[in-house]
């Protein structure tokens, strides 16, 4: 197949190297001159252009921009496409992309490839990245079924493991498990940094170890990506950031009350069903 | 010096291994039979026993049972003792330990040997466990100052970093870094398991990768030292769970009203502000 990847950096990159792997003839688009030459140097693609000319043979083009670039690059490179090219995405929300997207793309299938590292940029691509990593694809109603089927086998071939369902659940389920953990876990570095005791406050930064690494380690991270989590994942984030609160809540009344029985019960549950969560 | 250790599992069994290095004369104590015979077979003490005799002619003894014994173990041994005998604890909690047992015996100093593996039991004892982790040492304005000397001087040979603050001290700064993370990460696992759409739920337990997996780790550990915590810490740990919640609020409220910038500048300031707990 002919291919275009469109932003060249961690996912982009790391798709160029496996699908060219697999046979397939990579087009990269990069804003940057020296992007597209490093990309190819890199082996990450076969031609880089700045321009949207090599997508016009394209079968599938891969937007791999931050998210809130997606739509506008949708609007922007359509008018250069052949009408039968599926155009498919990488955010790491669906629901207002896909929504906004088929609108503008009959043939879109939202996708979001759930593998990644620290890095990021031209020299962050690497082989192999999604490897037994989940590839959910979100379609809807509308989605050609034949579009879903090529992009499916093309998420096969990246050795992933293919999830597909709704948008709204897809959201709700990385809302469980990617943004309700930033949000947790930066509010307890927030609530630590505001104990009013200077010794309290100088004392728990010396002693903290690998429990407070842990559980602090998302809320550490990329302030800029949390922001766009929960901008694009209001609905999701905030539905569980809810039932968030009212589980802490029923935490601390134990507590108050003594309940350890009840404490000890809950801890138990949480101990024994953790492992399904864990791979 | 000859010193007593009661308990050998992880903390009493590590204690034994290296106070017998630094040339010392180590007396342990366990209520098994088969438990005194391993501790002698590995090396972590000269003598074991079952009873207390040996404890007569100790200059200090370390009580290293699980935090809710250390109260009666004191009491049960202090018949047996030498009016000038230091005893100490490595209990978790400080300010009930400390308050409880200064009042059995005037030469108690309470301590906190911050290390700690997954293991326990006779065989979890290990050499240099010590090594470079924080031991606290928490006096009250009773403690004999030379008997914190002695302790201090005894946690510096394990090559430990000493701390000396009060029990309360203490009891918030380990609130704030380890026993909130046991109760928010619970939280986080109990609240996704109270998703009520099966499919979301078992997609989130696919999707769950290494965010999930360190956010969630220490609640997801012993329920037992999970209320013991809660039990014995109730006041600090309610206290740091408190702010905690206000906090959380405050993001919810954040993410609700749309104020991106000002997400974005607490995780500004949650990203920079962690590194001064990670060592």
């Amino acid at each position: 197949m002919k291919i275009g990847i469109i932003g060249l950096g961690l996912i982009g990159g790391s798709l160029g190297f496996d699908l060219r792997d697999c046979g397939h003839t990579v087009y990269g688009v990069s804003r940057k001159e020296s992007t597209c030459q490093r990309a190819i140097e890199r082996g990450l693609v076969d031609e880089a252009n700045m321009n949207f000319e090599s997508l016009k043979t394209v079968d599938i083009v891969f937007i791999c921009t931050p998210i809130n670039k997606i739509y506008s690059t949708v609007k922007n490179i359509i008018n250069d496409l052949s009408p039968n090219t599926i155009i498919t995405d990488v955010g790491s929300v669906k629901t207002p992309i896909v929504e906004q997207c088929e609108q503008l793309w009959d043939n879109f299938v939202g996708g979001h490839p759930m593998a990644g590292t620290a890095e990021q940029g031209i020299e962050a691509g690497q082989k192999n990245l999604f490897k037994n990593a989940p590839y959910v694809i979100t379609p809807t109603e509308k989605t050609p079924k034949n579009s879903i089927k090529i992009l499916e086998n093309l998420a096969q071939s990246l050795n992933s493991t293919v999830y597909i369902c709704s948008p709204e659940e897809h959201d709700q389920a990385v809302a469980w498990i990617s943004h309700l953990p930033v949000m947790i876990s930066a509010s307890l570095i927030a609530s630590c940094l505001g104990e009013i005791d200077r010794n309290v406050l100088i004392l728990a930064q010396q002693f903290a170890s690998s429990g407070f690494k842990d559980t602090s380690r998302v809320g550490g991270g990329n302030p800029q990506l949390g922001v766009m989590m929960a901008e694009y994942n209001q609905k999701a984030l905030l539905a569980a950031l809810q039932a968030y609160r009212q589980q802490l809540e029923q935490v601390i009344e134990k507590i108050e009350e003594k309940q350890w029985q009840s404490l000890e019960r809950l801890l138990t549950k949480t101990q024994a069903e953790r492992s399904r969560f864990i791979h």
